[in-house]
């Protein structure tokens, strides 16, 4: 279901990204559209490889910080015509933004960096646009923050960026915008808008619904009981922290893709609700660990799914889980016996409970490596959870 | 909803956990009843407090390693009757050799550690047995790793040890079990049975469900949509790795209260699909948005209500983001330099995505640390994301 636009890989992972020392390969000048935390930061990585960037926002006081920062200058009369314009507004005013500057600069390839595809692209058809100089794209990348004053040229390190570019779209027009992508340091991926759209919902928009109605369930806490959350808790209601302007409009401009997975998953949850009510029946109780039994297992092949920090299979380490009493100076100490000790620290994650007075960390390191450091650790005083 | 039950405290937070160095309360015997993770992490930790500790296993595999490691030896002819039994066999089977306990050793206090609580007590009642020696109990701890070999006797160590007593106990009963989790270094917290099932349901069992369930639907991806996976599908999901077998279990004996968790769940899923509908037509979206911020946002508040790690409000902290290539040595080395530097590290977290070549350690000082460590990096050639 991968687009067959030009350049013809089907795969989503693209290329390494090009080492900052090889010559950029977009031709400026770009002109910015909407210079919040996306547009700056391409303006701040266009403009450190010695590209010509001209910008513009709607709010003077956001074209002025981007401008402060680096991240181009406003446009003048005389200037040349663009050879590449980007677009990086809100996803629902995206489409007439687009459609305006196509007509304003009629030689121009025009993206977008919206991370909904297909209703921008509908749009647009409907519009009359010229789909041949347009490319949808969506950088894969955020902050916490956001606005100009947030932007770093780094924002889209080894990071996807894909293109879904229209059947109609020119091979030379989606060229482009994989010269962006790579000029910025992202891994270029080609799926056509339809499929980004569902790919999204299930990585991206599906998992924030059900964060968030997950987190909510806890506003209904009784007293004490949020004193017994683990980590598990913690790790799922991570993202249930996210902004409800922001996610409302980016969940409202893919809604068909999100109600779909979504409606699969609710057939999912009628199915374990009744395998809990089918198992308060003594007699009915093996025919409910079965059908919960099946549903976490399909849980286990899907987490297993999803690539590892190397891509493909998930590298197996070797873990030391390291005791750290939860005091000022201790974690740093332990950094710094590691940094002694030379470690080759593939990983590490922390742990800590409500109220605990003891973390846990957990080190990996390449496979064979662990049992001499849980040594080394504990011949300096470290406990080591075995 | 907490319980009433002696000693009367409210909070399901204990107090600190026993010193080390303070003498051991409990007096033993203690005779334990099935040997894997739970039964010998009890023993070796009580053991290494200087109590006498019995034990047995319907496995003599698991009890033969149990007594290896130095959990407790078998009772022989001529021991003394235990003065508290400690019952650690899965959910299903527990009421019955808490039955069989209380009738073997007749002035014994008998407690479970089966992570559901209200189950047990009804069987209980029901066969007759003698309730006032009958304190129900849940440490909340485990480990990946299951059986004897993965005992220790650090497992308890500042962790949640739910006290869940029935009307019929005894005060005295419940001291013991008190003294059982602050010699093990919990923190003992009272609920009653009832609310200590509906408590797990919400912290653990519902995220146990959801994150199997989000992590089904991507058994259904298209190719390439699982490369587009950030670090929120990878928190989400982590949990969805558990093991069926044990998971089915435990949530089949608490099916009342997830099932009641669930249905609300499902409410606010049917809320969040009809919005997505809506949305479809121009003309609704505004009410369309309106609904699903509200969502979002009650999310919000939830994830805020969990306690942070040192219990009550979050700690605000500087978070200074490097930017670590992902190659050998790279996060060794910012280790090294932490630990140069006298880091006063509050917590660290790393993230990375599919085929990343550069990953981000977002690292937490104390609040107005921040600017000045990101100086000192910076200073030492690493990237600090701004």
């Amino acid at each position: 279901m991968t687009a067959d636009c030009a350049p013809p890989r089907r795969s989503a992972a693209g290329p390494p990204p090009a080492p900052p020392d090889r010559p950029a390969a977009v031709r400026g000048p770009v002109h910015l559209v909407g210079t919040g935390l996306m547009g700056a930061s391409v303006g701040l990585g266009l403009g450190g490889r010695g590209i010509e960037v001209t910008l513009e926002d709607p709010s003077p006081s956001a074209q002025a910080v981007a401008v402060q920062i680096g991240a181009g200058r406003p446009r003048q009369t005389g200037d040349r015509p663009p050879a590449l314009v980007v677009v990086a507004v809100p996803p629902d005013v995206t489409a007439p933004v687009v459609a305006a500057q196509l007509h304003r600069f009629d030689q121009a390839v025009v993206t977008d960096l919206a991370s909904v595809k297909a209703i921008v692209l509908d749009e647009l058809a409907q519009a009359g646009a010229d789909l041949a100089r347009y490319v949808g794209s969506h950088p894969m990348a955020g902050r916490e923050k956001s606005g100009p004053a947030a932007a770093t040229a780094d924002l889209f390190t080894s990071r996807p960026w894909v293109i879904a570019a229209a059947p109609a779209t020119r091979p030379q027009a989606v060229l482009r915008v994989r010269e962006l992508a790579s000029d910025l340091g992202a891994h270029p991926a080609y799926l056509d808008p339809a499929a980004h759209d569902r790919a999204v919902a299930l990585v991206s928009h599906v998992p924030q619904v059900l964060a968030s109605l997950t987190a909510k369930r806890l506003t209904e806490a009784e007293p004490g009981a949020l004193d017994l959350a683990g980590q598990g808790l913690r790790d799922m209601t991570r993202i249930a922290a996210s902004d409800p302007r922001l996610w409302s409009a980016i969940l409202a401009g893919n809604g068909p893709a999100v109600a779909a997975v979504l409606r699969g998953l609710r057939e999912d949850l009628d199915r374990a609700i009744a395998a809990l009510d089918l198992g308060a029946e003594p007699a009915n109780l093996g025919r409910a660990l079965v059908e919960l039994a099946d549903l976490i297992a399909a849980g286990n092949r899907g987490a297993e799914a999803i690539p590892g920090k190397h891509g493909g299979a998930r590298r197996r380490f070797d873990k030391v889980t390291v005791m750290v009493p939860d005091k000022p100076g201790e974690l740093g100490r332990l950094f710094q016996e590691m940094g002694r000790l030379g470690v080759n620290l593939e990983d590490l994650s922390l742990e800590h409970g409500a109220r605990q007075l003891v973390g846990l960390a957990e080190i990996s390191v390449p496979p064979g490596a662990g049992p001499g450091l849980a040594e080394d650790l504990e011949r300096q005083g470290w406990r080591i959870l075995r």
